[in-house]
Formats: structure tokens, sequence, C-alpha cells
């Protein structure tokens, strides 16, 4: 699957100077890169029983809906502060300098409830490790974390010890 | 369709005091409503050649990736402003108070593609009327906007005038 990074365009300098921004437009653009995309994503969780899938705001909401539609199973956003109309569980998390948090309706999650928690990037894993907080204080059981990429600089997994990490094209 | 109301969830005085806003989350949660919802908005394009979906940040990025996949054609989203990491045109649009504007990558659509455009949720048309603005002014030619529900009440299909116009539910 590594080939998907010809779908993945590297933006220099963006969001700040320093950085290279993987760019999963291309990706999305093209229907059998995508299809194969989201083929890696379900490989990944083969045989696993899944209730929800969770995808977060907003570039897991793409592959996190059509892993709901592959699987044939519910799909729930997590989103940032004041986007979610209805009774709502947040997380606060820290991010390289100052704090973001993170909503989910606490209606979204039934006790006992086999979760895919699913985001286009693992960086530093800050993001998904907050959504696994918000899920387990659902009641819900995280059966993994699942990325289109990993940026395997930034150490995420280290801060997502203990969940199944699975990804399709590492950098 | 309209039986899709019962998973569409009316929340009072969100995102202020005196709007009842329509939450999709429980079409969302539902995998057969979910189904039937795309359906929905397939049968409002059976027979029509389509080379691109545009969806709209964030909620029309649901159903716009679940139609891509369907039609089996390109995905592409229109962002808020600084989402998109890559060259990107900007449209302006007028809201009920002040201003928004959204952003599409220039090389997203090419001279004469066949454009679905899809968003959740018709309201004043302000924002579908920038994305078909967005898309003409690089070349596209818009098939039709195509949403999931519309507040009928806010005559959102007057400043949509000229294009063709579909709708799942309507209110």
């Amino acid at each position: 699957m590594q080939e998907l990074h010809t779908f993945i365009r590297e933006v220099k300098d963006f969001p700040k100077p320093g950085v290279v921004f993987k760019d999963i437009t291309p990706l999305l653009a093209d229907h059998n890169a995508r299809e194969k995309a989201l083929q890696g994503l379900m490989s990944k969780i083969a045989g696993q029983h899944i209730d929800v899938v969770v995808g977060v705001e907003s570039r897991g909401f793409f592959f996190g809906t059509l892993l709901a539609a592959a699987i044939k199973c519910s799909f729930v956003p997590v989103r940032k502060p004041g986007k979610l109309p209805f009774d709502s569980l947040t997380q606060v998390y820290d991010l390289e300098y100052g704090q973001d948090s993170l909503q989910i309706h606490k209606d979204a999650i039934k006790k006992g409830d086999k979760v895919l928690i699913h985001d286009d990037v693992l960086a530093t894993g800050g993001t998904a490790k907050a959504v696994c907080e918000l899920v387990e204080a659902l009641g819900g059981e995280v059966v993994q974390c699942n990325f289109l990429m990993e940026l395997s600089y930034l150490n995420g997994r280290d801060r997502l010890k203990g969940f199944n990490t699975e990804v399709v094209v590492t950098y």
C-alpha cells in the first residue's frame, strides 16, 4: 500500500513554516486510489467485530464514513467544541503550545460497543488519545485506532500504548 | 423518503436561541437509514454523468464521500479558509450578518467536468451558490446541487435559480 504515497501530495510550509503537510486531496480525487486506501484500512480490521466507526473532524470524516458503510455499522463524528448540537462529552488535550478539545454526543456510544477510531493521520497521537478517552468514558471498547498515514518520526504510537494502532502508509 | 425525518433530531435553540437545528447524527449512526438516505440522494442523479462530487465542509463530507464512492468518481472538498494546503480559489458570500468565504483547490476541477455539489442542508442557499461559483470559475459544469434536507421556508431555491436543485427530505 506504500504506492498510495504517489496520491499524497507534500506541501511545504503548511500550515506554518518548516512543516511539510501531507495533502490527501489527490487521493480523494482518484476513485481507484481512494478505493485502494479503503481496502487497506479494511484489511487492518479483518475478522474483527465493529459496532461503531468514530471519525475525527474533519479529515477523519472522509474515510470514516466509507469505513462505516463498508462495515455496515454506525458512524459517529467527534467534533471541535460548539459543533455538536446535542448533549455532549468534552475531552481537553495538550497541543505543542496550548490546549484543544473535542466532543462526542453522549448517546453516540452504548456500553460495550466495539469501536473503531479513524483519522487521516497519526502525528503526536494527542488527538487520537483524547478520542479513545471519550469512547471509553461512554463505556465503549476501542478495538483499533486506524489511520491512513503515520508520521512515525513523531512517535504517536507511544501516546497510544495499550491501543491497537494500525496505519496504511508510513512516513 | 420523508420517513427519514425520524432519524433527523430537532434540537431547539442551537446554535442560537430561536433556531431549531436539524441534527443528522442519528441518521449517520443507523446503517440502514444512512443507506436509504444515500439511495435517496443517488435517485436524484439517476442516468446523469458525474465526474466530480464536491462536498461542502464539513457535514457535506459525510454523504459527499459516500456519493463519490457510489458513483465511482472523484471527490473534492470545499473548505473554510486556511484549511486547504495547495493553491486555492476563494469565494466570499453574504451571511445574515456579515460575510464568510469558502475555498477549493484550483486543480480539483478540470474544464468541462460535470460536477455534483452536495451539502447536508439547503437553508438560504448562500453557501451552495458560492460553491457553484467556485466550480464554474474553474470551468466545471454544475449538473446538480444535491442536499439531504431543505428548509423550504428559507427559500434557498430562489438563490439557486438556474441550477438543478434536488433534496431528499423537505421541511
